[in-house]
């Protein structure tokens, strides 16, 4: 089969992968049906992650499942699943805590953007449908995998509840779904820190009622005079930056939330700042598997279209090009068909 | 009137200094029944926090009303108060959120170690009890101005519930009244890192079940190895340092609990090693006036003695002698008679 590598930054190629095959009993294949770029793997793309040696690529998907390993119980041959981008048992200490990407036995899914996936943990990574979705919602249910469930995250993690005053700073695709995300949970007022005219239209769309394009000291000064000089409830940091996270911080309320669910970058939190900041923080690999059934359930009953992230479709022959318009801003983010 | 007064590292000296007057319409002048010193006063006492001047010390107090100013309705002359080290007017937002420590009025408390004080925002600062206490009484009142309010919040921030495993970083007054509050609020399993025979005997005395001697990565493996391998559900970072401050994040739980409650000295924390460590984090300045009602009624109920901190008492005329017992480790926590 065809697979998408990165030899190096800006170095993308699809080129002849072995076809994976089942290698623990608890193995499932998939052959996906949608699969797509995310906004963390520009890191590696952009080489501001190093990367060791020729790595494949890709950690959302969604497809049908082709084979399932001795011990695989609950998914079967046929079933359209949707599986989070870290594996987990679903089973151990942890995963009962809702944390199921600490999982004691998490794998960080790295293949995906291929028409075939091997699937550890089968059972306790995967969820499946009743039925063959129609190909319609495909982006969405797609989307479930990580940006929805990322941005979900977000929201759940920095308290967003029925009233609140919500900040999302970053409108990359994890951003605008946390806007959605609040949207959902019953926030009254969503501002959004945003200078791209598309994104901040895809924003209101999801329920943003307010934009900022100020930056820095000036972004944190305009936070404060929307939000009676004190900041925001609860502030969902999408970037992963040390400017996004400082921005974010300053701009939460004492007594706050904050979550960051991208992976930081060269962020160095000062230990004293964050104390007479007084907020609450939290964050990590958002557990997706946690949330999957629900949001699963709400694309299918047309409650959200998470999928609307998705403005570029290519064919995963284009891969290259889906990089490119990402890395250069032409795209929130794109979907590819295997 | 003779306070205290810090000129340099190890240079304590009681001097006259002019009785405190009403200088606003909302404060208080307390006449004190009990000072005493904090652990934090040891940062500026050794040194490692430097100060610009000679500087007056001392934010924990508890005594009689002595007067008030004109807008100061619900506090009484001949009323027996406690106060917060942080002055709130328990009326603004945030307050009503309960961050009193962070209240738009806040001031810190800073010249306590003396017979007499003026506490601002005096209405919602302060808390009186309903009849002047028994003398016996007075070390559990005073504890609850700060180390215990401290050590509550503490353990109210890494959320301690009924049937949860709790580890306590530090055994100094405050991480030893953290094990107080962590068993008041139904912790089933409590574990000290310590050192000191004499702190360890009240660690158990207030509810700890094990005691972990072990420090850095050895300590961190004992906590792993005392809680199945996952660490602890609610940890309590009762120092302040980089080295206990790493401890504490890698011997919690992921989807745990962290509080932090002492200024942070010289930490910093790294953002992509906090996001992997997937732990709630919350701290800052005690919110000590949201407990004090509660905490008050513990004491005058006999359900607390928090007082057993305090192992040495001197007259304040001896106060150089009780910060240099602090100091060398003599004494856990000093009082002091005005």
């Amino acid at each position: 089969m065809q697979g998408t590598m990165l030899y190096g930054p800006r170095d993308i190629r699809l080129e002849d992968r072995p076809e994976p095959k089942i290698t623990k009993p608890t193995d499932a294949i998939l052959r996906l049906s949608a699969t797509c770029i995310c906004g963390s793997d520009l890191w590696s793309y952009r080489g501001i992650q190093s990367i060791a040696q020729p790595t494949p690529m890709g950690h959302e998907y969604c497809g049908i499942v082709e084979e399932v390993g001795k011990e695989v119980n609950n998914i079967k041959p046929g079933q359209f699943v949707v599986g989070s981008f870290a594996t987990s048992d679903n089973t151990c200490v942890i995963c009962r805590d809702g944390y199921q990407s600490s999982c004691v036995q998490r794998e960080f899914m790295s293949t995906a953007q291929a028409p075939f996936l091997r699937v550890p943990s089968a059972d306790g990574t995967l969820v499946a449908t009743n039925d063959l979705p129609p190909k319609g919602f495909l982006p969405s249910l797609l989307a479930t995998s990580d940006v929805l469930g990322t941005g979900w995250f977000a929201a759940d993690a920095a308290n967003v509840k029925p009233g609140k005053t919500v900040l999302v700073v970053g409108d990359g695709a994890v951003g605008l779904l946390g806007v959605l995300s609040a949207k959902q949970m019953g926030a009254e007022r969503i501002i959004v820190m945003s200078r791209h005219p598309s994104r901040q239209k895809l924003a209101r769309k999801f329920g943003a009622t307010d934009i900022v394009t100020e930056r820095g000291d000036e972004g944190v000064a305009r936070i404060k005079e929307l939000t009676k000089g004190i900041g925001a409830d609860s502030v969902l940091e999408c970037v992963g930056t040390q400017e996004s996270m400082m921005q974010a911080i300053q701009s939460t309320r004492p007594g706050g939330y904050l979550s960051y669910v991208g992976v930081p970058h060269g962020v160095e939190l000062n230990g004293e700042q964050l104390f007479f900041a007084h907020v609450h923080l939290h964050g990590g690999p958002a557990p997706v598997r946690r949330y999957l059934p629900e949001l699963i359930q709400l694309v299918l009953n047309e409650k959200i279209n998470p999928g609307k992230v998705f403005d570029l479709t290519l064919p995963i022959d284009q891969v290259a090009e889906g990089y490119r318009a990402m890395d250069e801003r032409r795209a929130i983010k794109t979907l590819l068909r295997p």
